[in-house]
């Protein structure tokens, strides 16, 4: 068993029903794991459980950092502002962690802890400056590197992709403006997208979607994935939409690359070719740059855990 | 006379028309200036004018730090790759300037240089981190600062604020795309609006804008200062836009403020408070963060040469 030391750090990647966790050295490499069910109900809990788990895998060799990715509005002490998933609310959630554990703890939200493992060690390993990445999920996420730092903002708040207003007055977000890119391009956008469809008597018989009462996102990507026609154009319509989000991006951050991480990247290239058509059609001074690369997410499942510990290490310079 | 030091830079200011020039000390003062004609028509002329003016404001005492601001796109190594207003295509003007001059010279765009200054002496003086600035102009340009650096994006063309897209399938903006900001919130769009607004007979006989021909934003700013409430309505059009774009903005960056400069500044509160309006109601997370304040720029006319001074002395740390 590796002995946690000045190269290793805890990440905690807590999800609304499974709680995953791993020690992880400084090359990304995933020591060991563990997974848990997140008792969502209990915040006190999920904060007991991250305690219970950073201690079992730091080992008997003890204190390491730990950083810890959870959905939500998290501000720059680490309190939990909001979480959709556990119930947290102004939730000082680092400090209850830092009190409980001997190294220094890192909390951020979900999405950057992803764009930071993805950054250092994922898809953007060849982009040393500047990044922009999207996660594409249920709802539309984000992180942003420049300079080689991860933006956080003055509350903590930065990156929220998702809210940036691509058509004014369009469809309703979650968030309760109309015409966000996440009421636009996530999960959740395309299977409303697809269920209305179905309902208009737009999807033909032939296809999967037809006379589903209710069509999820993930039934669009498999049907695209079998190659159903109707499931493949509703999914190049909401990689359009991600393509017009990255067209803000780009003219306004001008990233040496944007990653596209999340659920709907199981979609692959029939949601980021629209998009990077899209962006293309979009971007300012096509003349005179490089478009930036538009690749997927690399670490998958563990981007979550790995990032987490690499951001924990890299603000912590921890023991 | 002050006498050119570690201390001073000489800031110039390439418009379409004129060419502004000052010797600028580290605390903003100009200690002396001057202000010539364009020769737009001549790109090289423009360049000799630069050396001309630059050795001059620097006076007897010899080299100091130039800081150049021109209106176009300009890469990293200050390669004018398009400029609107001088003859300029692909014009190495940073090599051309340092070649003919002794100190180091820097070489950017005109909205980034007056965003530096507005950080460092003017409207953003309190905000140590992070501004956000819109110029609203005949066009909409931005300058972005994070962690205190001016962000000049992997090409060069970060902060191009005025060409994300806030209403896809909107109205033509002259980069090409549709329902850019610049489409919605500029003083051309404004005047377009206007003109519409008066062709349609959507203007009252009493405006003053009434049977004009053609309608400029100036024109609309003059008439909504004066009362007219025509105007007023079609400037509050304006600034709702510009909030929008702000929205999509502050969801982003999480800046700790927004700065509002260009010519149509001159409207004030006509096109900023009903753009506050329009920020609040889309930020995401309103209950979790201060909201960033919305103030107009301080420089007015020397911000261009302020901010390529401080820019130069910034980057120089000069002679």
């Amino acid at each position: 068993v590796a002995r946690p030391s000045r190269g290793y750090a805890v990440g905690v990647d807590i999800g609304g029903t499974k709680l995953a966790a791993g020690l992880v050295a400084a090359d990304g490499t995933v020591v060991s794991r563990t997974r848990r069910e997140t008792p969502a109900h209990d915040g006190v809990a999920v904060m007991e459980l991250v305690v219970e788990v950073a201690r079992e895998l730091a080992g008997e060799a003890g204190p390491c950092a730990v950083g810890v990715g959870a959905a939500g509005m998290i501000d720059l002490d680490g309190v939990v502002r909001y979480a959709p998933n556990v119930r947290w609310a102004d939730y000082p959630l680092r400090a209850e962690l830092a009190e409980r554990l001997d190294g220094p703890v890192t909390v951020d939200n979900d999405a950057n802890v992803a764009a930071w493992g993805e950054f250092r060690l994922g898809a953007a390993v060849d982009a040393p400056e500047s990044m922009v990445m999207l996660t594409v999920g249920t709802g539309v996420g984000g992180g942003l590197v420049i300079d080689g730092s991860l933006v956080r903002g003055a509350s903590g708040l930065a990156a929220e992709f998702g809210h940036m207003i691509v058509q004014e007055g369009g469809p309703l977000c979650p968030c309760g403006n109309r015409g966000c890119l996440e009421a636009m391009a996530s999960g959740n956008a395309i299977g409303r997208a697809a269920t209305a469809a179905v309902q208009a008597g737009r999807i033909p018989d032939g296809s999967p979607l037809s006379g589903l009462p209710e069509v999820s996102g993930k039934d669009v990507s498999r049907a695209a994935l079998a190659g159903d026609p109707a499931a493949i154009r509703l999914l190049a319509e909401a990689g359009f939409w991600l393509g017009v989000g990255m067209a803000s991006l780009v003219n306004a951050l001008d990233p040496q690359i944007v990653v596209v991480g999340g659920g709907a990247m199981e979609s692959g290239d029939l949601l980021l070719e629209p998009a990077r058509q899209s962006l293309e059609d979009r971007v300012l001074g096509r003349r005179y740059r490089g478009l930036p690369p538009v690749v997927p997410a690399r670490l998958s499942d563990d981007a979550g855990v790995v990032g987490a510990a690499l951001l924990a290490l890299q603000q912590a310079r921890a023991p």
